[in-house]
């Protein structure tokens, strides 16, 4: 019978664990803790049966804990991130001394910024309120939802979390990625290709981009406001050309291999296992190039550099020489009329900027867009550009997309924030499984309500605005907010307004307005005839809104 | 040791819940009762041990039950379902007391006939064995797999469970959602847009609708038959202009945001926290309106109303005025040689009976239809709208539809049956995920089996036939039975009869049919070419199958 | 107290097996033995007490086992693969005694190989090593991933598993399913239609096709290199009109109902339960039909055979007669200029290989292709058909398909092997989940590291060739390797040679040579430019490499 005990024992012991885990009644250590002192004060055990025992709660426990974090898709540092008041100094610290290693001294400070903003002990409490709220805002993204794919000295490639990792509300949009891209001054970006189709937006500094089309090379001068077409699997290669400004390039990625899981293959150097060439075996190699083993062996051997390295000031100047494409035939669309190669037309690049006026404009902010009309590529993932400055103190109309998706980062300005309304998120899916009685014709269901989600914006935050859902963005801080928008779906796309000039309540008739809003014509009209302006508007007073004229 | 014990004995009470879930070994609250029972005779327990123990076993037993009702997708009332006999009789005067409080004799008539349906004595047996061979047809949809959305005393609407939750096997067509809304005699339904494209398909009734496209308001008179194209995220809002009849509309939405889930926006009016408008902060309505807090809080908080109201005369009268679009483009497609708003030709609307012959016609029954070739929007949805009228008695000839899958409802006529040839459903996915010795050389296995699916169709009865599978549908009631269908994935769809006219088995030559029959080929003819009628034939002697001259 | 302590027991004994199955850490009988004895001992127990708790054991370990099956993918003979030595040479007998129930010695001669291949001594070592690679191995599927279908003495059909039962990597082309059919000589495979958009090709063999497109029989004469587009739910039949030969042909599928799950209707024929028509019931068949039950029963009945029969002689002869269509339009696509049956052109049928040249040839090999701009219907499934064949020593050039994934299956030759580069697949998804501090400053992250993954290459292999990854195949045996592929998302693909002639690299300017591989031009030069051939190349000299001229 003992040893039927002994085990009855540990599946009692396992047990408990499973159904706390199932339960959640306990998120900590104590279970833990409770099960190995289960494990320990067992009298019947031996030395070698309690450390088994001891053994299988951690065991447990870790699986647990992992388990956890992956359904929290990608949120990092679980640890860190409930972790008690006293180590919370102690991880400032650390952070603080990691910003220390950094040479140029603007990149520190914003490290340490982030540091304090991040672990630092006045703001600790609002960040914790400001936590939950984002918690339960399945639209919003933060720094800690970009993962760190490649960090060198001379750049870095930060990946956002799947949409989908964040809330089931997003899985419409899985099929994309966004990505934020960092070169150094004079910075070289090792060739390389993916396996997604790619729209990259320059949001700062000046750079040279070549891409490797069939048998020909393209080349391409890039700016703040360029939009580049890469199709999918195209080698490309790109440096900073500015001795002082780093480079950013906000990317939107579609995978083609994976639904929303893209690789990067580098086509060149690196050491070994670092490069594309390298993983093949070396007699296939010797076979493919010709080539003996041995000089093989030293011509990749030696190549222990990172996908970012330095380029010399005359590498730069050979490079950004514009070159024209010979007279061949553009990467994009493939009859163009236009020559591939001469950027801001038709062709592989677009910019945002140059020679064009704001497609809205006024004292309060400026609109900039490039859809599949004006530049083709845009036509092949169905998606649209946007570029928005909103004056500070000033906001953006509330309006609704009827079809598209937008997929927004704060590339620039310092505060604001943005509402939406939302039918119900909270008992959303519930409402949606179970249901009531059939018919019911004893009870009133007057439909779906609506809640404000809301979060504050500071630079690379990401906020998603689904199809049909009415939302503002408000500039509160002392600069101008400036926005990049990935409208996906964008096909048969309507804008409509809640307010301001051309709101869609005045294309309500008469009789209309008076049932909806249980007032007379002229009441509905005051409310909704006093704003005169059109897509930005001075914002809330309390934020010192500022008069558009 | 005791409080060891203790531990070991809950989790012994709850692990019996927990098997028993998983076993099915018990479906009712003996199980409950079971777990409380062990609760309260613990002697080593105190009064509040026992409590907290009991409150285990409810709480385990409610998300036990909310677990399964889940999986059974929206199946409704899971307790009434395997209520005990004495429960029914209590049921059904609950259901009838319900009923008690319409105003409308019709419609109590028929709430009256549905409880009894339900719950009445004499048909239990029979409901019982249906409801079985229901629980095991993944095809069929009633009454209960419809949860209400809205329910006011003006209207309602109905929408149809996600079809994957009924059955793995319908993912395919999971983009698509159906919903049925009535709107009372001289309702208004309010202003609102939602995330999913959508056809409406008028079955009853006469009614005006408004659609707001950019800054143009489109009127449409719509009568039984009308096909109406609204596009995602377009404000509409509707009245019944018939002082008697309902307006009955059903529904096909395709939402664009998350794949089978949509939202709908109510633009204006309704209650606090009802209304779109009203989940934006203050300070920002304020703002985007220009009018202060005060007037905008009067102006919202007074409307105390649900999204279906009742519209006075004149109200209605103003507008049904069949208005036409100034001079504009149409709304759909964009530059359409037609005027929009001149309904049943190219533009929103199109109407299935009117100025046209049926497609199929004879004594047996008559078969409308519309695909994208007549009414341009179909082709976004990639669907044909057909309406089958067959005649009592009768039944469709067996066919199938190459690629289509057809999503069918019954609205109107009293009782009819359908049966579908199905791979043998039980073990498909066993079949196919599990497998045979690789290359079994020994064994003989000469393919699929059939079975046979089949349901009783009464009205509001929902079936999918998918591509390839042959089925018939039958009127055995009093009334011809009427049924509408959305056939999805239109594109290049053939049909393709069984048997009369053109069935596909005479255009075998003799060698195949003798092949494939393993008899004489006027053995073959003799069986395959005594039915010379098209689509409709006379359905089976039993249920009164009637000639077609 | 003593009916609660069985039940405690009871739920222990099954806590344990339940907890054992999710820790995995009893992995064979033992757990039942255990489970099994256990219930024996019990001395509260009555006989019958103790034979449920038996049958319970048993059961549990039964379903567990089907799970783990299942989870596995497809995975055949679970308990074969990791049986003792001593259980292998009885498999290999048993294996070599199902061979000679073969008629044919040819085939049977293959049987007593692959016997000897799975179950043979002196393969042995060897085999587990390689299972294990291909157990990592996300991109290769053998004998043992195909599920045979039908199988009777007159042909087989075997069905691939689903690529992502394999691997979560390759979800991408779940859409997709390849299946090899192989009739016997004189075979009549039963008129049937499925749930599926497909491309066959015949690869080898000579046969007769008839499609029924609405009311039109068309007939195609095949052969070896026959690409032939079979729409979804069309009728066909066909013979092996050879008196030698066996039929092959590779069937890629695209389900149209359910993603990846496809179903076969047999039109006619087959005992009862087996036919699509016996599926009805009497009732709706005699209407249908119009033809009473007796005769129904009798010519239904009596037809007892798979779905694949013999045909005679004569049988043969007049159905191989090359039927012209009778000037009606072609299948596909509707408004074709050239009349329909005209098979290698465009129409229904186009042969890889008849009045054409590769499309790559020199000493080491040939490629030939077919594409959209060749053969319309390949557009609708965004597919191009390859054949290529490998001279024996030599091998293909490394390239990468820019958006295109390759799913290749080896049709011909004896031995060979592939490799490709892979981004590292083991930490993927959780690289890809979990991740690191955000924005982290201070680590160093040099992008990702390339593993290669490789695999023999035997008759029957399949592999896939995801976009963006470099990979070569090699020829080993002493015959030349025959490789069929379905190259899927063809739409603007372009494919990038690594070396050889035209390889990307040489496309890089100067300085960027110099950057990317950290020496001097012309050492790159010196390895980039050895290899002067294009896409064929000679192999490893270990593998007999030989010279192109």
């Amino acid at each position: 019978m003992a040893a039927k005990a002994k085990l009855c024992f540990i599946i009692l012991v396992l047990s408990v664990l499973a159904l706390y885990s199932g339960c959640a009644i306990a998120k900590q250590d104590p279970e833990l803790k409770q099960c190995m002192h289960q494990c320990r004060v067992q009298q019947q055990y031996d030395e070698q049966q309690k450390e088994e025992c001891v053994r299988k709660c951690e065991e447990y426990h870790r699986e647990k804990k992992e388990r956890e974090a992956e359904k929290e898709g990608g949120r990092h540092e679980p640890d860190e991130y409930w972790s008690e008041e006293n180590q919370t100094s102690k991880k400032l610290k650390e952070c603080q001394k990691q910003c220390e290693k950094l040479d140029r001294g603007e990149e520190r400070q914003l490290c340490v910024t982030r540091c304090q903003q991040k672990w630092g002990d006045k703001d600790r409490k609002d960040q914790k309120g400001e936590e939950d709220e984002m918690h339960n805002n399945p639209y919003v993204f933060e720094d800690r939802h970009f993962s760190t794919k490649v960090h060198t000295e001379h750049g870095r490639v930060d990946l956002l979390t799947k949409f989908s990792d964040k809330s089931e509300l997003l899985r419409g949009i899985d099929k994309f990625r966004l990505a934020v891209l960092v070169a150094n001054p004079n910075a070289f970006v090792f060739p390389n290709h993916f396996d997604a189709d790619a729209i990259f937006v320059v949001t700062q500094g000046f750079g040279t981009i070549k891409l490797i089309h069939e048998d020909k090379r393209e080349s391409l001068n890039i700016k703040k406001g360029d939009v580049i077409w890469i199709p999918a699997g195209t080698p490309i290669y790109f440096i900073n050309r500015d001795n002082n400004e780093k480079l950013f390039i906000v990317k939107l990625l579609k995978p083609v291999n994976v639904p929303g899981q893209h690789e990067v293959f580098f086509d060149a150097g690196g050491e070994r296992s670092k490069s594309m060439f390298t993983a093949f075996s070396t007699e296939i190699l010797e076979a493919a190039l010709k080539t003996s083993g041995d000089k093989l062996e030293s011509f990749f051997e030696e190549q222990d550099q990172g996908p970012f390295v330095n380029a010399s000031k005359e590498q730069i100047e050979a490079m950004s020489k514009h070159e024209e494409s010979g007279g061949g035939s553009p990467i994009w669309p493939f009859p163009l009329p236009l020559p591939f190669g001469r950027h801001d037309t038709r062709g592989s690049a677009f910019n945002l900027f140059k020679n064009r006026s704001p497609s809205q404009s006024n004292q309060c902010g400026q609109l900039f867009e490039v859809g599949p009309n004006e530049f083709e590529p845009l036509e092949i993932l169905d998606v649209k550009v946007t570029y928005a400055n909103i004056t500070r103190g000033c906001m953006s109309a509330p309006f609704f997309n009827s079809k598209a998706t937008k997929i927004a980062i704060i590339v620039d300005g310092d505060e604001g924030y943005f509402e939406m309304a939302c039918p119900h998120v909270s008992s959303k899916s519930s409402k949606d499984r179970r249901s009531q009685d059939p018919r019911s014709f004893g009870r009133e269901k007057s439909g779906p309500h609506y809640q404000k989600i809301s979060s504050r914006l500071r630079p690379d935050t990401v906020f998603i605005v689904p199809a049909s859902h009415p939302f503002v963005t408000v500039a509160t801080g002392n600069k101008n907010l400036e926005i990049l928008c990935f409208e996906v779906n964008i096909k048969d796309n309507v804008r409509y307004p809640l307010a301001g000039k051309g709101n869609f309540v005045q294309q309500f008739e008469k009789e209309a307005k008076e049932l909806a809003f249980n007032k007379r014509e002229t009441e509905v009209d005051r409310i909704f005839k006093s704003q005169n302006e059109e897509f930005f508007f001075p914002g809330p007073r309390q934020h010192g809104g500022r008069a558009c004229e």
